[in-house]
């Protein structure tokens, strides 16, 4: 049922080879130049053909009075104007035979009066030559797997497994650095802008093929096709999950969302049920959206809603399991059989109820591996939530036990993290269960970066690894849901 | 109605002159050895005294076999010696004359079984003595303003105004890092433990009378002295907002928190009853509540719940109406005598309804300066939250504009930042009324760590910006509330 990539509305918007480059100059604060930047920034492969009426060059690229005198017909026109210019260069893309745009200007339907005729326009025009485009009044389009970023932020991490489709432009964007914070990056990030011609369902159509994309991430402030969104939503789901944060639900989100894109959002109940029945997860903020993408994209799937919780902290451990019970996640007595098996890491004065509170370990390699084993193998679990603290002071001071001080220490502390890092990780590859870590630390620390790099899912609180969780076992069972629903209607 | 400071339980234990040190020696490894290093490392200006039966010299100190040999009566003994030992060493302290001890040795009640009469013993001899303690099975206490950090973390950002009381060691220790990546710091900080003898009303009191505690979190489990928790919070909350994270309302929190510290929780409805009553704000994870804290701390009290927000991205801006309108914040119009001052500074494409939407502003000082002076100067409006974006890399491609680049543009751009930063904070100054900005870059970025140096509260999400203002709200209600009951009775 679903199209081959290459079929897409979107593919040659997001893998353009030849792209000719619409209101670039030499002037550095204009936007199109700004963006011409972005695109030669993060190493774009294929040519671009800058079109000015009046420059020979632009930032070193030999440039073209008409798009009528490019030496090849581009597939890609991206087009940075004033208003008014738009209709008249996109007819002339459609003559050159370009199918593909992505139109950044503003100034059509969300500012109402004229703007809503222009619109009109451009589609007919798009129509009439069968070309399909992106925006307008978006920023843009990122790939990174195809170097290529034609936003007006620079791109400057890895490519990454997240597909995003957004109604903010600032959503894709201004979340690189976000991402990066958690060592993340962007399969594909789509800025939709008004969706005159392509919308949300045809980025749902893209990211579902997207080899590079694990999971896909929505934006919403309203859906315009109810219909096909769901029925898109519906064939992907069983191999791809989607989460969606939906803005609009309340009287203040809808005047806010109609005043920004001129969407009509509806009652939050409507789009719970749409959601429900697309298969989509809903998050509550865009944080939460990508906290669970991050563990649906590196985390196997879990089998079941019952978790191990493993801490050596009482408050944080307590925390994970109270959030956990709120989401519907079941933290069952741990069975008499791995209890004899955790029996030698556990001291005293700790607890192997659940959560299983170590309370003080005095190998850290029982804490982050030994035990993590014997969860990972318990059989009458499904996941584990593990809380994640390695402060560099603390390996330093046992370093001093040992009678190692001074550089040598923090050299020391160094090796001890990268080797310990690298065994927690190949520890976790054996296992086809989730482990998530919750910390308070983020990727200034460098376990938590170590891991994160090597593909542990860590969150920075015990309230936000508990959501995830609760949000893979949601996807597990709308999959479950929409699988079943479409074999009993074959 | 309140005590001074100085004669509240607490003042001995935060603000000691001659602490006796049990359970320091000479190897690195021992806990005690730690909690020392921790307390010298942060500047500790007053005497320590270490009592070792064997060692002459700990970690520099002159060393004494037992606590009658000391020179002085200490006016803090701090303990962190295997449980059997801590009876008979509280014993001797008593005997000395020593009045406040901190107990960081567990296998008390915590254990059960003979924990439960050992913890019974240690009462008794502090009752005898008339000492008060806090402990046992807390991490310590830690009071940077007095350079005192009596826990196993090293303190490194500087004194800052949240007073924090804990029934996790935990969420007091390994909060240092979070908080100071906001730029906070506490005025106070009390890992309270099984409570056998100071609790969290205990707490209450000190933070209360405390100079440098501008706002009190509390992390709680349990509230041991329901009545007295109420009556105490209920005579701090007219001059002191508080905060609290209860854990424990849910099936397995409860059983986590039981498991912990022994503690009975009870039912969410029933805290929020005592919340309620007590004029405490509750949070729903530790990262809500120091946002909360942040703002409680940084700005002045909103006079009502009228909001207007600022951005100039569609997206966020959507977001922080949504949650403010979700938390019962108020939107109202922007009158027109604001618009008409807005007028100079809002593009065609921009929008003056609220939120107010400026899209693009050629003069970062517009965004910046100009516009958020009108609206705080708006009459018909209590507060202000506002989207802070300023990368680098733009500024640095508007300095290009202007014809300065490479590494003069660096440096301009961290100048022409600076500037920025104090005209910002400079015109806040101006008002009393709250405005709190929202971000998902962090201190990272420089603007951001600028104007969080300079007293302005920065969050790094629109739905923790927005949740935090409604607790602003929520505490002045609060107050209010509670001031008028107090008259009435009178």
């Amino acid at each position: 049922m679903q199209k081959s990539i290459e079929h897409t509305a979107l593919y040659h918007i997001m893998n353009p080879e030849h792209i000719a480059m619409f209101g670039a100059s030499n002037r550095f604060a204009a936007m199109g130049t700004n963006l011409l930047s972005s695109i030669k920034a993060l190493g774009f492969k294929g040519d671009i053909y800058p079109v000015h009426p009046k420059e020979v060059q632009v930032m070193g690229l030999k440039t073209y009075a008409s798009v009528m005198d490019l030496p090849v017909v581009p597939d890609l026109a991206f087009i940075v104007l004033p208003t008014n210019l738009v209709p008249e260069i996109l007819e002339a893309c459609g003559k050159k035979g370009i199918k593909h745009a992505i139109i950044v200007s503003g100034g059509f339907k969300e500012v109402g009066g004229d703007g809503i005729a222009l619109e009109k326009k451009i589609c007919d025009i798009a129509d009439k030559y069968s070309m399909r485009f992106v925006g307008p009044n978006c920023i843009g389009v990122v790939n990174p797997h195809h170097r290529f970023n034609a936003t007006y932020f620079p791109y400057q991490q890895a490519s990454g497994f997240i597909g995003m489709a957004s109604q903010s432009g600032s959503f894709v964007t201004q979340m690189f650095d976000y991402l990066s914070n958690f060592g993340l990056g962007y399969s594909a990030g789509i800025s939709v802008g008004n969706e005159a011609n392509i919308d949300l369902v045809d980025c749902l159509e893209y990211l579902g093929a997207c080899p590079n994309t694990k999971v896909i991430s929505l934006y919403i402030e309203t859906i315009r096709r109810g219909r096909e969104f769901i029925d898109m939503a519906r064939s992907i789901v069983p191999h791809k999950p989607i989460v969606a944060y939906y803005v609009g639900g309340s009287e203040a989100g809808k005047k806010a969302t109609f005043s920004h894109t001129g969407a009509l959002s509806g009652p939050d109940k409507l789009y719970d049920g749409i959601f429900r029945q697309s298969g989509v997860i809903r998050a509550q903020s865009i944080e939460e959206m990508f906290d669970f993408c991050l563990c649906l994209g590196m985390c196997p799937k879990p089998e079941g809603n019952r978790v191990i919780i493993q801490t050596h902290s009482g408050g944080p451990g307590a925390v994970a399991a109270d959030v956990c019970c709120r989401e519907g996640l079941k933290l069952n007595p741990i069975s008499q059989n791995t209890r004899k098996k955790l029996a030698p890491y556990v001291p005293h004065t700790g607890s192997t109820n659940n959560p299983i509170d170590i309370t003080y370990s005095k190998n850290p390699m029982d804490y982050y591996v030994s035990i993590p084993k014997v969860l990972m193998e318990d059989e009458d679990s499904d996941a584990v939530l593990i809380y994640f603290l390695m402060p560099d002071h603390s390996v330093q001071r046992a370093m001093e036990g040992f009678g190692i001080t001074g550089e040598k220490a923090v050299e020391q502390t160094g090796v001890f993290i990268d080797d310990q890092s690298k065994t927690v990780a190949d520890l976790l590859k054996g296992f086809s269960k989730p482990f998530i870590g919750f910390s308070f630390y983020t990727r200034e620390n460098r376990f938590i970066k170590n891991l994160q790099d090597k593909g542990v899912a860590i969150l920075p609180s015990p309230v936000r690894a508990a959501k995830a969780m609760s949000a893979m076992v949601q996807y597990v069972n709308l999959r479950e849901k929409i699988t079943r629903g479409g074999k009993k209607a074959a």
